[in-house]
């Protein structure tokens, strides 16, 4: 299965590169640059991997979700720019490279993320998809990057970093923390999923399972991704590890340690196994892809 | 026609303010402030009040071009704020109060501004037009703020800054001067007008005719601002003049004196006022518009 997802991935891969060149001459060299840079970095491109085969597995073809994933791996490319800057979370290192912001400077980086997200939305607008599809698909994605979505739980993980958390209950802290990673990592990870069953034309029961098992695999991906900076090594992540707990940012191991941590990343993984049973055999690679995300927490 | 600008404004601001106000708990107290304080902030509304008035101007109602116009508002609120960031041109006023990042700090300001981004397309998105309207309009508004628009635009316009321009020739400096004015501030004027028109249910033959007025009375506006910067006081225009000399910006005066700009402003006036005679007496608010951007040449 890991070969089927590579597979899926160096083809998603190319499919990306012709739609960046795509770009008119409107577009500086030098942003245009910066873009391919961050966007086609190597990556596990999770999140629209999860689209393509939450598309397959409700009876769709990868074609179908192809403009859902690009625009999905665009917000994505987009956020860790901005999130790496140096006003944010002043990271110089991203998938074992310089940072956008380093490689090229804050300008280029910050004008690079703010050309990705429109072109998020063009790849689905300019699709051969139905109007139907791509107005649902494009409402979901913008609501899951939003105020409410990923920018928001950005806004509250800096804030968190000043609070003082430590005059928190452990349930205060708990809610916190889930409030965070749900709209931070959570909401486009769930986004993903439902963008795939859009996409492959699932009913509204269908939907409303693809949206449970997003919703569950998007926290324990991010408690796995703490348990990562916690134990990890920069080899292996191709990135800092360590910082959350320098700036004091409240993550799962430092709120519950790292054995309850694992515990609960194996507890959301069976919950969201558990929301695709009515599936049947087709879940199988979204069963395979949630206990990947466990595995990576060991 | 001067009262009738400002009476739609004064609604569009009402209408801006409840929109905002469907922002959910997801928001953050702190990211919503920051939205609210740039967006809301005293301004001519030029861009919304535009699309509102083409949409009149065809037969449409100002509630058909209301999503329209919050969106273009929103995108103009965004690149405002990105704009003044240290790293782009660093200007600590606007709208003459400090800039976002000046009232709360950088990285909120970024965040402000990529939220801005989603909340546009949202609004659109979300609105009760027909979803071929919501697709045809989005679609605008992507390409006239991504790479290949406004965007593009910043960029070429900040590796101006750094680039030797007097061992260029006339044509050549005329060239890049106005291929960075017309994606930079052109393109969303533009769209302002064009999204007025899909709204209203323009004729292709309308819509034509809207979009070369759009680009005249971009190109236009552009001169306007260069000219104001050159010769106006922090007073009137509500941010630092000046600025683009004492950074060695590219701009109309630079480039061909201000007798001259004012005479191509005049022209590109004209050219508009032009492209819409087969509106009739409807033209007639449109017309107005075109000759108020010129006044403030003056």
């Amino acid at each position: 299965m890991l070969d089927r997802w590579h597979g899926i991935a160096a083809w998603f891969d190319s499919r990306l590169v012709e739609q960046l060149d795509t770009l008119g001459p409107g577009c500086p060299t030098r942003l245009r640059e910066a873009i391919g840079y961050s966007l086609l970095a190597p990556g596990k491109r999770f999140r629209p991997v999860l689209c393509l085969m939450a598309c397959e597995a409700v009876g769709g073809s990868l074609d179908d979700s192809l403009p859902g994933a690009m625009a999905l791996e665009m917000m994505h490319g987009y956020s860790l720019i901005h999130d790496d800057l140096p006003a944010m979370d002043d990271d110089d290192l991203r998938r074992g490279r310089p940072t956008c912001h380093v490689r090229f400077d804050e300008a280029t980086a910050i004008l690079a993320g703010d050309a990705l997200q429109p072109l998020a939305f063009q790849t689905l607008l300019d699709s051969n998809l139905s109007p139907e599809v791509i107005r649902e698909s494009a409402r979901i994605l913008a609501r899951a990057v939003g105020a409410e979505g990923m920018v928001g739980g950005q806004m509250d993980d800096l804030l968190a970093e000043k609070r003082d958390t430590s005059v928190l209950s452990v349930e205060e802290r708990t809610e916190w923390l889930r409030s965070i990673h749900r709209r931070k990592t959570g909401a486009l990870i769930q986004a993903s999923v439902e963008l795939g069953g859009v996409a492959g034309g699932a009913s509204p029961q269908v939907r409303q399972a693809l949206s449970e098992y997003g919703r569950a695999i998007g926290i324990s991906f991010q408690i796995a991704d703490d348990l990562l900076d916690a134990e990890g090594t920069s080899e292996k992540t191709g990135k800092k590890t360590g910082k959350d707990s320098a700036r004091g940012k409240l993550t799962y191991p430092a709120v519950f340690g790292i054995e309850s941590s694992r515990e609960q990343a194996r507890s959301w993984i069976n919950d969201a196994i558990a929301s695709i049973q009515c599936l049947g055999n087709r879940n199988e690679p979204l069963v395979w892809l949630a206990n990947y995300i466990l595995e990576r927490t060991h």
